[in-house]
């Protein structure tokens, strides 16, 4: 295993001390316990906190900030955060208004998030992402998992936040945006968790897998290693076909890394499935290409396309200033 | 080899065609030839002009808009621009105020760059970066090599020139900035460049290199992997060391990853980096952490240092709207 760490369970203290230390200017660590909250609270407002597993950065902690969430819970490696955790973050982050849950449908992140509102006596509503196509259901999923179009989500509900909408209208929004959003990843290599110092799957030199999860989950098939071209038309297919008759008219088109794999094959990536996906109907209004919901080092990437409306669009375009996603401030 | 890729010789066109289009509100490919450029000029300022070979995305074309870079031209995967794209470069993006080169210390890149100086009739200076303090001499350089500095250079000159400071003043600041910067690279492994098909170097599992260069050029020793506050001292060291008496006062600090380390190891050595940098007597007054000057899919990272003066700190907080750096707009 080739990292660059100390201790192995020191690892996501230290990467989170890091980066709160890189970011002090947005972000800060909770008082009592490791959380990521803003600096800057607005009284209330309703709070957007999310979390789960570490091992996926800059999702979630560096989404915190103007525009988009008020607090990231980070677990350790691909485990979920404890409830105790996740009430703690509500607890700092909620100025009055209530607190909006984003959650990625992986069981322990629904059921601790779910632990923590029943522990709570603030009003806390839940959103749970599903947005991946690949597969109905995977080894720490029971229904679509939740992947980089959360981070869609996050950004179009915290624009809508800040703006001073309720808590129930927020949830509804965020409802809205996961339903019009679909994802899908492919893997060249395996990801390693430090913990367990080796490859978390097998992948032979020329293959790789379609369909694959954030952690390293089984996808669709295994097959031979394809041209960008024939990957992406793959990829925009599967996704189209899921959105059926809503596969028209302005997208957001995210191309996102999983960590491995550098900018300039991203970017290349972007040419590729844009391509097949105009010509399948969609306009691609606004796009995003990097690595923002990665799974440690693995080497791959996923196409995220998420229908646009118009007051989807504005919020999207709305001034967001974080670590990891700046625009507009 | 495992890349997303099409047919080897498409992949620096393809992946700038990507680029330009997911960034069509920021910059625009050449009319004639195939460079970056921005979408909007401003009548009458410097025009900055920064290239070289592929592969480092995002720089140099990710720096290009307001605040930075007027153009910037890509040659093929490390392999300097040709004299002739330079020279077309230079004369679409000088609007009257002269142009400013600003070249990394290699020889191919220095030599095309003085070509295309010569061969036109416009006002053109050069600034030369050579931050790198591992080796004296490497591959393809004499002197110093140029790497993640770069981006010190091209941020802080960038704001001076939208100030609209004359041709001898930024290359005054340049040099100065350049003067002020250090950095120095590790690599877990090799890259892997598309036409070669195979990496550039041979690296144990157990191993690494210090002072690596950014096309893989070997650094000052190949040593056993060793945890992230080891390796961190020792870059630490190798800057101080080499800085002397100005390792003192504000700093920036830029913790830059080559390709295939994720930000969370990133963020981790920042923090590894920090702690004895302030112990040295530095104060971190401005961070920035993230893949900015990389080596194709290299797994390692580079620590930068740049002292910093009253005036260099205001050029770096100016606001700034590239596809790759955006604050304050």
């Amino acid at each position: 295993m080739k990292k660059l760490i100390n201790a192995v369970e020191d690892v996501v203290k230290e990467s989170l001390a890091g980066f709160c230390s890189a970011h002090s200017d947005i972000v800060r660590i909770g008082e009592q316990a490791p959380f990521v909250q803003r600096r800057h609270l607005t009284l209330g407002k309703v709070a957007l906190v999310s979390g789960g597993g570490s091992g996926h950065e800059p999702l979630h902690g560096g989404f915190v900030g103007q525009g988009m969430l008020d607090a990231a819970v980070p677990g350790q490696v691909f485990t979920s955060p404890t409830p105790d955790l996740i009430l703690a973050a509500a607890e700092a982050a909620d100025t009055g208004g209530g607190v909006l849950f984003i959650v990625k449908n992986y069981e322990g992140d629904v059921m601790n998030f779910d632990m923590a509102r029943e522990m709570s006596e603030r009003s806390i509503a839940t959103v749970i992402t599903d947005d991946d196509v690949a597969v109905e259901k995977s080894t720490f999923s029971t229904g679509r998992r939740g992947v980089a179009g959360t981070l869609i989500v996050e950004k179009i509900v915290g624009a809508a936040a800040e703006e001073g909408r309720n808590l129930a209208a927020l949830k509804a929004l965020g409802d809205r945006v996961n339903a019009a959003t679909r994802s899908i990843g492919i893997a060249l290599t395996s990801c390693t968790v430090p913990a367990a110092g080796k490859p978390t799957f097998d992948i032979a030199e020329d293959e790789m897998e379609i369909g694959v999860g954030i952690h390293g989950e089984p996808g669709r098939r295994r097959v031979k290693l394809k041209p960008a071209a024939e990957i992406a038309a793959e990829m925009v297919n599967a996704i189209t076909t899921d959105l059926g008759e809503r596969a028209r008219g302005e997208v957001i088109l995210l191309v996102n890394g999983f960590g491995a794999t550098p900018l300039s094959e991203l970017y290349l990536m972007y040419d590729a499935v844009r391509r097949p996906l105009e010509a399948a109907g969609c306009v691609v209004a606004r796009s995003l290409v990097g690595n923002f919901v990665t799974s440690l080092d693995m080497a791959g990437c996923s196409v995220t396309v998420s229908v646009l409306d118009e007051e989807m669009k504005r919020l999207w375009d709305a001034p967001v200033h974080t670590p990891a996603l700046r625009w507009g401030i």
